[in-house]
């Protein structure tokens, strides 16, 4: 049995973490540090990922990883909106602080994602709704006030709508504007229904081959791109098979508060491996064509909010003369 | 056991009827007549409901229902999507002979749904592609070349936006406009992820309380509305439970080719009723707010293609001086 | 010569007077009273048109007219707009208590205008944006909270894409949703550039045939709806004669100036009264097709300003409950 | 008197040489050849500026300028805009052809403007209409079909938006993606109303600083980009002096039919030299705040409908294998 085939892939190492440790019996991970706090309904787990033995483990690369999980951000209340961008300004800010990024780096936010394609138009959104100031810094610098830095703002298309793929783009404005960071928006796909819109993630170990819902197969690291990378990740869109999955795997939960006999009513489905049983689910649904990708009904509004969270998150994070109690007001 | 709990309840005539059916061992349903015809990718069927007893049984109003099934229809295919708006113009043109609507009757087109909600913008978007000549005919009749008819049409917008039912808005309308027909346009809930944005259903029998998704809750119907309305329904959402149940389902099937033991393999959830099956998963979902509707990734462009095909058919259909062969040319 | 040909049709109470004023020698209008204020970059006046006398001098309805003057609105001043929506409000709350409506009256809100033609988009706009509560006192009235009253929101559509007079669509909603109070908010065109987009009128002598830049031919007024109708409007496109007839009057001001041989540099068209000029203006564009109605590059933006600034005044306005020092919150 | 500040500014240079020509009393101008045809409602007019001094004369770079003049452009009339993009298809491959450029030459398109300003986005909506076809050559290059050439098309935002200069960002691309040729559209500001969206201009002699109506201000050249710049370019927009200037230029001509003596009419302004008078118009103007660019009411509508007119041009142009007869079949 090829494993490889059989691996659950996610984008968030929360994620990866989770069935790591399922896998290992509850166990933690060696070589993966993990802390975790919750306050006024955001919960921000920060995981670091030590060495190769921990990246092994939980197939993610070694580096920090910061999730904002938020369930109720689905919910279009506005004063929570605005909790999570500061909460998320103060976060990022301070990973800044810690990966010795300097206060005024120039910094270059990408927007991966197709702007025509509501669930995976995030970055362009935030590309959108971001502050921009390098060019001020270019033109008339005098007039510049302090605590700003220079940020620019750039939401290269996908492979399909430009024939060219986002990297090579990204790669050829990186050094005609040098900038010190480069930070990366992308959607993408969650394993789970429930965390679609309503968790962000942030590391500094670039966007790699495969992630993401689009066309982004090159990848944008400090070896393609000669400065670190942030990425930002919120999943848009999940797969049909995983929300079956996900929903085998609540029933076996279900029925185990009640039974010990789960294995009666879920047959062998309730014995199997997650991997085992997502891969017998695409088996099933594939050739059929409904293993599509799919997203909340209400993805218009979901997406617009949580772009505006982002992009209130990042100038307040990146500008030091940005009120930090009121992020919201410096995006349209 | 309250049963009603545990109807599938379905917005197509199709799969209440095949739902009927597999109730009934195979069997065909008394007092329900269908034809099937298949061509170049599109089946069409046509259920008549002629009584009562067909109604009970598979929980459909008495009338006729038209339906097209073209599972290529999210492929981007302009020449599929050309060649269904042309069936569409042909069967709608029939139909309205048959139910015996006069060729110059004096046609209202009712967009239900919420513009900024995609999947649910299936009917304000076919209203702003539909060719209108009401107005011509009221204000410079003279003008008015034959083989045209006075057609209207509005989007009174959904109950959460504008504070009053739609059916509320429709009938004041209707008292106006004094139309001899109403067609109302509306995005349903499918039962099937394959169904999302591939199937068409036209029927005789109004829009009723609870159907599609927005909040209509009030019908329009002959009784409402004083004049006949044509109801045509697009699939464009899914729930996570019927995706699961679906799956399930599949998972069924696909064992039975191999074993006859599928029950071991699916233990309780192999035997259940597809009814009760449903029920399980919505219980294990809903609680957790895990039960979301959803829609495919591509959204936009699904929305936007199958709202140029009905507008095109309608166009074709309603007014004999559109030329039948090249129905597409007429739409924005 | 027929006056009316020469006749410069405004929407603006405040221009009317103007021009009337001008041709008057600078005196004041028998019959009308005006009153005129200036605060933080806002000029509200207020002008009653107290008899006939006084609505044939003006030419406009007897009637109370309130504008809001900010020729900073088109500079995208958060700040500004919040203040002029608070403005907004205040004066719109106080305008209903002088007319006597009731603190509970119902209101329903008409957004006149076309979704798809930016500059026309400016009622929809603000039916978007307005908080819509009729039906939560339809089916919930226990849970509404004290301070609010039922409002309804509904944008018509246009002629040109229903097929059906605004006006009549609008009876119809009326006759079925017994709003005692009709607010209908419209797109203007403007006898200056200087007022697109920075000027506000309110008055309580509803909406007329022939004014705004849409095809609304019928009226909504206390007539036509049975409930008084308050209507908001603001110029968003000015026709290129107009912008062209303000330039020469421009001139003639700048040369007044530096010297009393205006006419000679100007020729006749100095001592022309400024509707024979414009007349003659029109003429010289119409026949070539050149007499466009135009509007700012930047209407985009602007426009979605101004329909936040009157959405989260008529928020503010309508509905005790909602905070007036802060009234852009409640918008989206 | 500084004649540089006087001069009339114009990005057509079909415009620019009718200036020439007035102030050389009608007389044709050295080193600049003109042809031109009309038919079918199209005027296609060519200019050859063949050395310095036709470049000194007409203020044009040395080059190839090819005009289409359709009046009838913003009538929405899809057959004349067929019959357009058609000519443009035939004119732009033979331009193509007698530059010498090859069959195969990789082409980059460039978007210049802003998505979110709707009279500045004519270059981002060609991008998304454009058939991109590069990464088929990269990717599967066996599956492509005979009669295509690889085609890319990137829309890089303008500086407001991204912080950085669009020439810049543009040169990065191009040297990650090495096109034989770029083609740059862009939205350009017109001397006259009426050729706000009914002229298309192409040229060989590239994008240069201080054209268009955006803040591109670096020039794209095949000295910036190493490669021959074509370049497309639609007048969007007018200034309201232009506009003035223009009518007073009309009453001029309009009274010269009638009379000798212009002059008492127009005073002074009818013997001003054109450019003088643009000056003295904006010297009013502008200190008011009234010199706004302005586009028509309509020009959501118009933007999609030439955007479609080059898109649908362009792909029949660069692929052979596109149908030259219906090119509009191949947008979206």
């Amino acid at each position: 049995m090829d494993l490889s085939l059989y691996t659950v892939r996610t984008d968030l190492a929360l994620e990866a973490r989770e069935l790591a440790e399922a896998a290992n019996q509850g166990q933690s991970i060696p070589g993966v540090i993990s802390e975790s706090s919750r306050e006024n309904g955001i919960r921000v787990t920060k995981i670091h990922v030590m060495n190769e033995e921990g990246s092994r483990a939980i197939n993610k690369l070694p580096g920090h990883y910061i999730t904002l999980e938020v369930p109720a951000l689905r919910q279009k209340d506005s004063s929570l909106q605005n909790r999570v961008a500061t909460k998320l300004a103060q976060e990022f800010a301070l990973f800044l602080e810690e990966l010795g990024i300097p206060k005024l780096a120039k910094v270059l936010i990408i927007g991966l994602g197709n702007w025509n394609v509501t669930p995976d138009a995030l970055g362009p959104l935030v590309v959108e709704n971001v502050m921009v100031t390098r060019h001020y810094f270019e033109l008339v610098p005098d007039d510049v006030g302090p605590g700003y830095r220079p940020v620019s703002a750039v939401a290269p298309g996908v492979l399909g709508t430009t024939g060219i793929e986002s990297s090579e783009i990204v790669q050829g404005i990186v050094e005609k504007s040098n900038p010190d960071l480069v930070i990366a928006i992308d959607a993408l796909a969650s394993k789970s229904l429930e965390r679609v819109n309503t968790t962000i993630q942030i590391s500094n170990t670039g966007i790699h081959p495969g992630s993401g819902i689009g066309n982004k197969r090159k990848g944008l690291t400090q070896e393609t791109l000669g400065v670190p990378v942030i990425a930002i990740g919120v999943p848009t869109v999940v797969y049909a098979s995983t929300i079956v999955n996900n929903c085998i795997d609540l029933m076996h939960r279900h029925f185990q508060e009640q039974t010990s006999q789960t294995g009666q009513i879920l047959g062998l489905l309730d014995s199997m491996q997650e991997e085992e049983r997502l891969q017998l689910v695409k088996e099933v649904l594939d050739p059929l064509g409904h293993d599509l990708l799919v997203t909340p009904k209400e993805i218009d509004q979901f997406i617009e909010d949580i772009a505006n969270v982002i992009a209130s998150g990042l100038n307040a994070a990146l500008h030091e003369a940005v009120d930090k109690t009121n992020v919201a007001a410096y995006t349209h």
